[in-house]
C-alpha cells in the first residue's frame, strides 16, 4: 500500500478494462438516471445529442472510482475531497473502459504532519482511445511516518 | 418542460427526500466502490477520517442525478457537460438526503442559435441540514424556438 512519501508528481497507474454491458448501462440508469437516452434504445436514437442509448454520466464515474480501487493503491485507502470532472463524449454499450491515472500535484499538510494533498489527472477511455470522462480528483493521503 | 427561455439566474427548485438504507450503501459500493469503510460497519469504526460505515461519494451522486430527474424538468434532458463536486461529510445510514439547487449562470451559445449553457449550484443536504454533496454543475439546455 502507498503512502504520501511513495508518491511522486508524474508518476502512472493504468486500470483493467471494463465492459460497459447493456443490462448494466439500464440497470444503473433505471435506479439512478432515468432518462430515456439511458434506458430505452429505440427513443433515444431521436435525441439529439445522444443519437442512441448512452450510459449515465454517474454510471461512468462509478466504474471509474471501481477501477481507482483497483489501481492505486493507497493505504487508508481513496478518500476524496473534491473532484472536477467532465464527458466528451457518451459511454456506449460495448465500450471496454479503462483507465490513465497521473499524479499532478502533491502538497503536504501545512497543520497536520500525518497526512497531505494529492491531486490526479484520469482519463477514463474506451477500446478505441477515445475520452469518455476526463477528471481531476483531490484525495487525502496518509504519511507512513509523521514528520 | 423547461427550456431556456423559462430560466433565470436565482431560480430555486427543491427536491423529495431519499433515504440511504444500509442495503443500498452495501451494494452499490460492493459493485463500484468496495472499500472497507463503504461495506464493513465494524472496520470502518477504526478508519481514521470515516469513523463508521460511509456511502460511497459516487453513491451520494447518483442519489443527487435520480432528485435532479425529478425536480429539474428540463426539455430534452439533463445533458451534463462538466461537473465539480465535494463531499463536505460523508453521507451515513439513515441519511434522509434532498436538494437544493440554484440556478446561477446562463450562458446563450454564441455559435448555435437554439441553445445555451446553465450552470447550477446544488447542496445536497440530510434531515439534519448539513452539506453532504455540493456542486455545480453546467448542462446544455434548448431553446424552445431559435433565435
Amino acid at each position: 500500500m502507498l503512502y504520501l512519501e511513495d508518491l511522486n508528481v508524474g508518476d502512472h497507474f493504468t486500470s483493467r478494462e471494463y465492459e460497459m454491458t447493456l443490462d448494466e448501462i439500464k440497470n444503473f440508469a433505471g435506479q439512478y438516471d432515468p432518462q430515456v437516452f439511458h434506458i430505452n434504445e429505440e427513443k433515444a436514437k431521436d435525441h439529439p445529442i445522444f443519437q442512441g442509448l448512452a450510459a449515465s454520466g454517474w454510471h461512468t464515474a462509478a466504474v471509474t472510482m471501481r477501477l481507482w480501487t483497483e489501481c492505486l493503491p493507497i493505504a487508508q485507502g481513496l478518500i476524496g475531497v473534491d473532484v472536477n470532472l467532465r464527458w466528451p463524449q457518451p459511454t456506449r454499450v460495448g465500450d471496454r473502459i479503462h483507465l490513465d491515472v497521473e499524479i499532478v500535484d502533491i502538497q503536504p499538510s501545512k497543520r497536520k504532519n500525518d497526512r497531505g494533498m494529492v491531486t490526479y489527472l484520469t482519463h477514463a477511455k474506451n477500446q478505441n482511445g477515445q475520452d469518455l470522462m476526463v477528471s481531476t480528483t483531490k484525495v487525502l493521503v496518509f504519511r507512513r511516518e509523521p514528520t
